[in-house]
């Protein structure tokens, strides 16, 4: 019924995140009466995330197929304090509210029956292996900086369980943050004092 | 803050309607993560776009560059009756809900105060010429097929006044469709008895 072109379009769009096939079509429909110069803005700025890669210690987002992000890269931070937090926009907030200046591990979204996935599990066993092969096995604080509700209370016991003797400090972030909410959606200032009053 | 293509991604995607930065974010870490195979789907499905044309008749989307849609090239279709809409999306709705084998002209969105574009009037004089060149001034019926409220009725009158002596029944859609409703919401059923009760 629709011209090629724009059901491929719909098919193809309405399976992102919060976007259904309506809002695909209508969508599809704004853009073909874009000129071709506006259109292709939004071509090249699609096409510019093939570019972007993984970071093979934080596994956050890199530039331009680099092994390392900027942060992981830094000289200045401070590779003995690991914050252990479940996003990459989760990096991206508590960078933004400042104040923290060691690296991360980027685990990716907690199942909510409080188990890990086998990936999960290799991202803390790699996370392990370079505390042992560039820290001599013993780091100075390991944050679990994960929004505080029951089944990431389960993943922090399995955490401190897996570190345990390798930091001087395992701590979690203050519950400043409501329970059940994310960290992504909290305030700086509230975001700021959790990382102060870590236990 | 956000890799540069994140952000070029975000400033782009959240000019669109209904993606705001909050969501054009979502969907830029949603899109990194996937493998560059189903990324570059959603590159070629988003390139695929630039290809569509305008019809110079109906002023609808056509196929690869054509001058004519589907429906004012076809040689079944009867061309001496003509329904005025306001949107692409409208003539898709009309035509899945079957029942019509007239052609279209998408006047695009009516302003709320019920006055005309000049791009609006200037489809309009050409629609008037093609009426006098290629059926000699005379068809048999101009349906004025726009979503019925106060700013509709307005145009309707505009258009009825232009079109005067040129067909010989200048109609408007049955109000089966609620006052206020839009075309492209409506139920077929709706839509087909509207389009038979017309008036």
């Amino acid at each position: 019924m629709f011209p090629r072109q724009i059901q491929n379009f719909i098919d193809i769009f309405s399976k992102l995140p919060s976007i259904g096939p309506r809002m695909a079509t209508r969508l599809a429909f704004y853009l073909a009466e874009l000129d071709k110069n506006t259109l292709n803005k939004f071509i090249s700025a699609l096409s510019g995330i093939i570019d972007l890669g993984v970071c093979t210690h934080c596994f956050g987002i890199t530039e331009s197929k680099k092994t390392l992000c900027e942060i992981c890269e830094s000289k200045t931070r401070d590779k003995k304090t690991i914050a252990i937090v479940e996003k990459q926009t989760d990096v991206f907030t508590i960078e933004k509210a400042g104040g923290y200046n060691g690296i991360y591990l980027i685990l990716g979204e907690l199942k909510h029956d409080g188990t890990l996935e086998p990936e999960q599990r290799k991202k803390l066993e790699l996370l392990k292996k370079r505390i042992e092969v560039e820290q001599n096995g013993y780091v100075t604080e390991i944050i679990i900086a994960l929004g505080p509700n029951t089944f990431s209370d389960f993943v922090a016991s399995v955490i401190k369980q897996a570190f345990k003797g390798m930091a001087e400090r395992i701590t979690r972030i203050g519950r400043g943050i409501p329970t059940g909410g994310q960290i992504e959606f909290a305030d700086e200032e509230t975001l700021r004092s959790s990382f102060e009053r870590r236990s």
